[in-house]
């Protein structure tokens, strides 16, 4: 039985990478009309089948199957079942729910659809994340620092433990008793990835933010990447690369992945 | 167009009732043994059949659907459909994402499920509400102070604003100006829902955690009653009832209707 930050680490340094690929099927982004399910679908399947040799991981976020319905959930059952075979699957679920609730929410994503990660949102405190964290086959990715702009409205606040991410970097320590839990950290500010690192030396850290939100790469990978416990997460950039080809797809993630080699291979 | 607040308002004074009852379909409850999606069903629609007289609201909470995969999400779109005759139907999803996806969120609750309120976790920020109340006829509830034990690992930390649970009830006010915010209470503490009355004097509070949970309901009425905007959410007292027969169900809700009359006729 291999841990999920272990097996994270093995996969990274194995495919020397460190790309997740948010598979965030944007209706919208299609012109110059709105996607139907049936094109989002076939264009996910070719998403997958661009960046597979360079993908650690790729990261559905659910409201965009959510958005479909049951008809959207069925699409979900069938695209886990797809990158299981060779892939690590984390649902961006960021869900939050009192303890009871919460194993109802377990089992859906690690049992029903079967994800090998999801990400929580802590506001709930460790009730909400304990039913997660019991398999340590299964892992758990904290918000800690979000990249959206009201982000600091409560996370940055400062507390008498610190300010409101630093209180749940720690918290995430204290919980990975498992060897499962990480932190998902925006690319938008690396001083606080820095500031992270500090509390969470060793915790995987899920990096959004690069590439549509304006993280720099470099910078990113600088502050959190540490013996490779870090995933960088790229959605949009890459789903939604050029022309919406295959090959611009390939090329895009390549790109970002020999960009990534330089720092894996350094240390 | 009457705003969602007031909708809610005007619902309470005509039913008499601050009666919310949470749709918690828990296939553990069923004795000897775990019940089948079939079973639930049925038993939810005897739910809100012993209910529907009584109740002002009845409130799903997602993850005992998702639990179920896109059969549960299917249960779900039939559920809201069929409530949506004579009552208000608040989405517990518990949901918090950036914009661009949030967005997609709710698209799903309020256009695709139709409901027409949802709960949502305020820990990212304004960015994450907004796209959920624009429309002024669709009511969010954001997550203030939680009933669960661990709770107060984040929500009633100090900061320059207060502790974060009244720099969230602060918030809502600021952003009520479509008048469908609304804030999550918990029960347990009634001191805490006076604190959140002085911040938010007129935004309706959703209060759960009466009985399975231990909340006084007389103490949590006078905490949180003003003038009709206040939910009582009750789950599993009132749908798992003694024998679970139609009869101990609405025998149940009765009761607990009787003693919110005394105060909705005083006041």
């Amino acid at each position: 039985m291999v841990p999920f930050n272990l097996r994270l680490l093995n996969t990274i340094k194995a495919k020397r990478s460190l790309l997740c690929v948010g598979l965030d099927m944007h209706p919208d982004l299609f012109y110059p009309q709105t996607a139907s399910l049936d094109t989002l679908k076939k264009h996910a399947e070719k998403v997958i089948d661009a960046t597979k040799e360079l993908a650690v991981a790729y990261k559905p976020n659910l409201a965009f199957f959510e958005r479909w319905g049951s008809k959207g959930f069925k699409w979900l059952e069938e695209l886990v079942r797809q990158l299981k075979s060779d892939s690590i699957v984390i649902g961006d679920a960021k869900r939050g729910d009192i303890g009871s609730t919460a194993k109802q929410y377990a089992f859906s994503l690690f049992s029903h659809f079967n994800f090998d990660a999801v990400t929580l949102n802590p506001f709930l405190g460790s009730d909400s994340i304990t039913p997660f964290s019991t398999n340590p086959e299964k892992g758990v990715f904290l918000l800690c620092k979000t990249s959206n702009r009201s982000a600091n409205e409560i996370q940055t606040l400062e507390t008498p433990e610190g300010k409101i991410f630093e209180v749940i970097a720690k918290l995430a320590v204290q919980l990975n008793h498992n060897q499962n839990i990480g932190l998902v950290v925006g690319a938008t500010v690396p001083r606080e990835i820095e500031t992270v690192r500090k509390w969470a030396p060793d915790l995987p850290l899920l990096i959004p933010g690069i590439g549509h939100q304006g993280g720099n790469l470099e910078k990113v990978i600088k502050a959190g990447y540490r013996g490779g416990s870090a995933l960088i997460n790229i959605s949009r950039s890459i789903s939604f690369a050029g022309d919406l080809s295959k090959a611009a797809i390939h090329s895009t993630a390549l790109d970002y992945v020999l960009k990534m080699r330089r720092f894996i291979d350094e240390s």
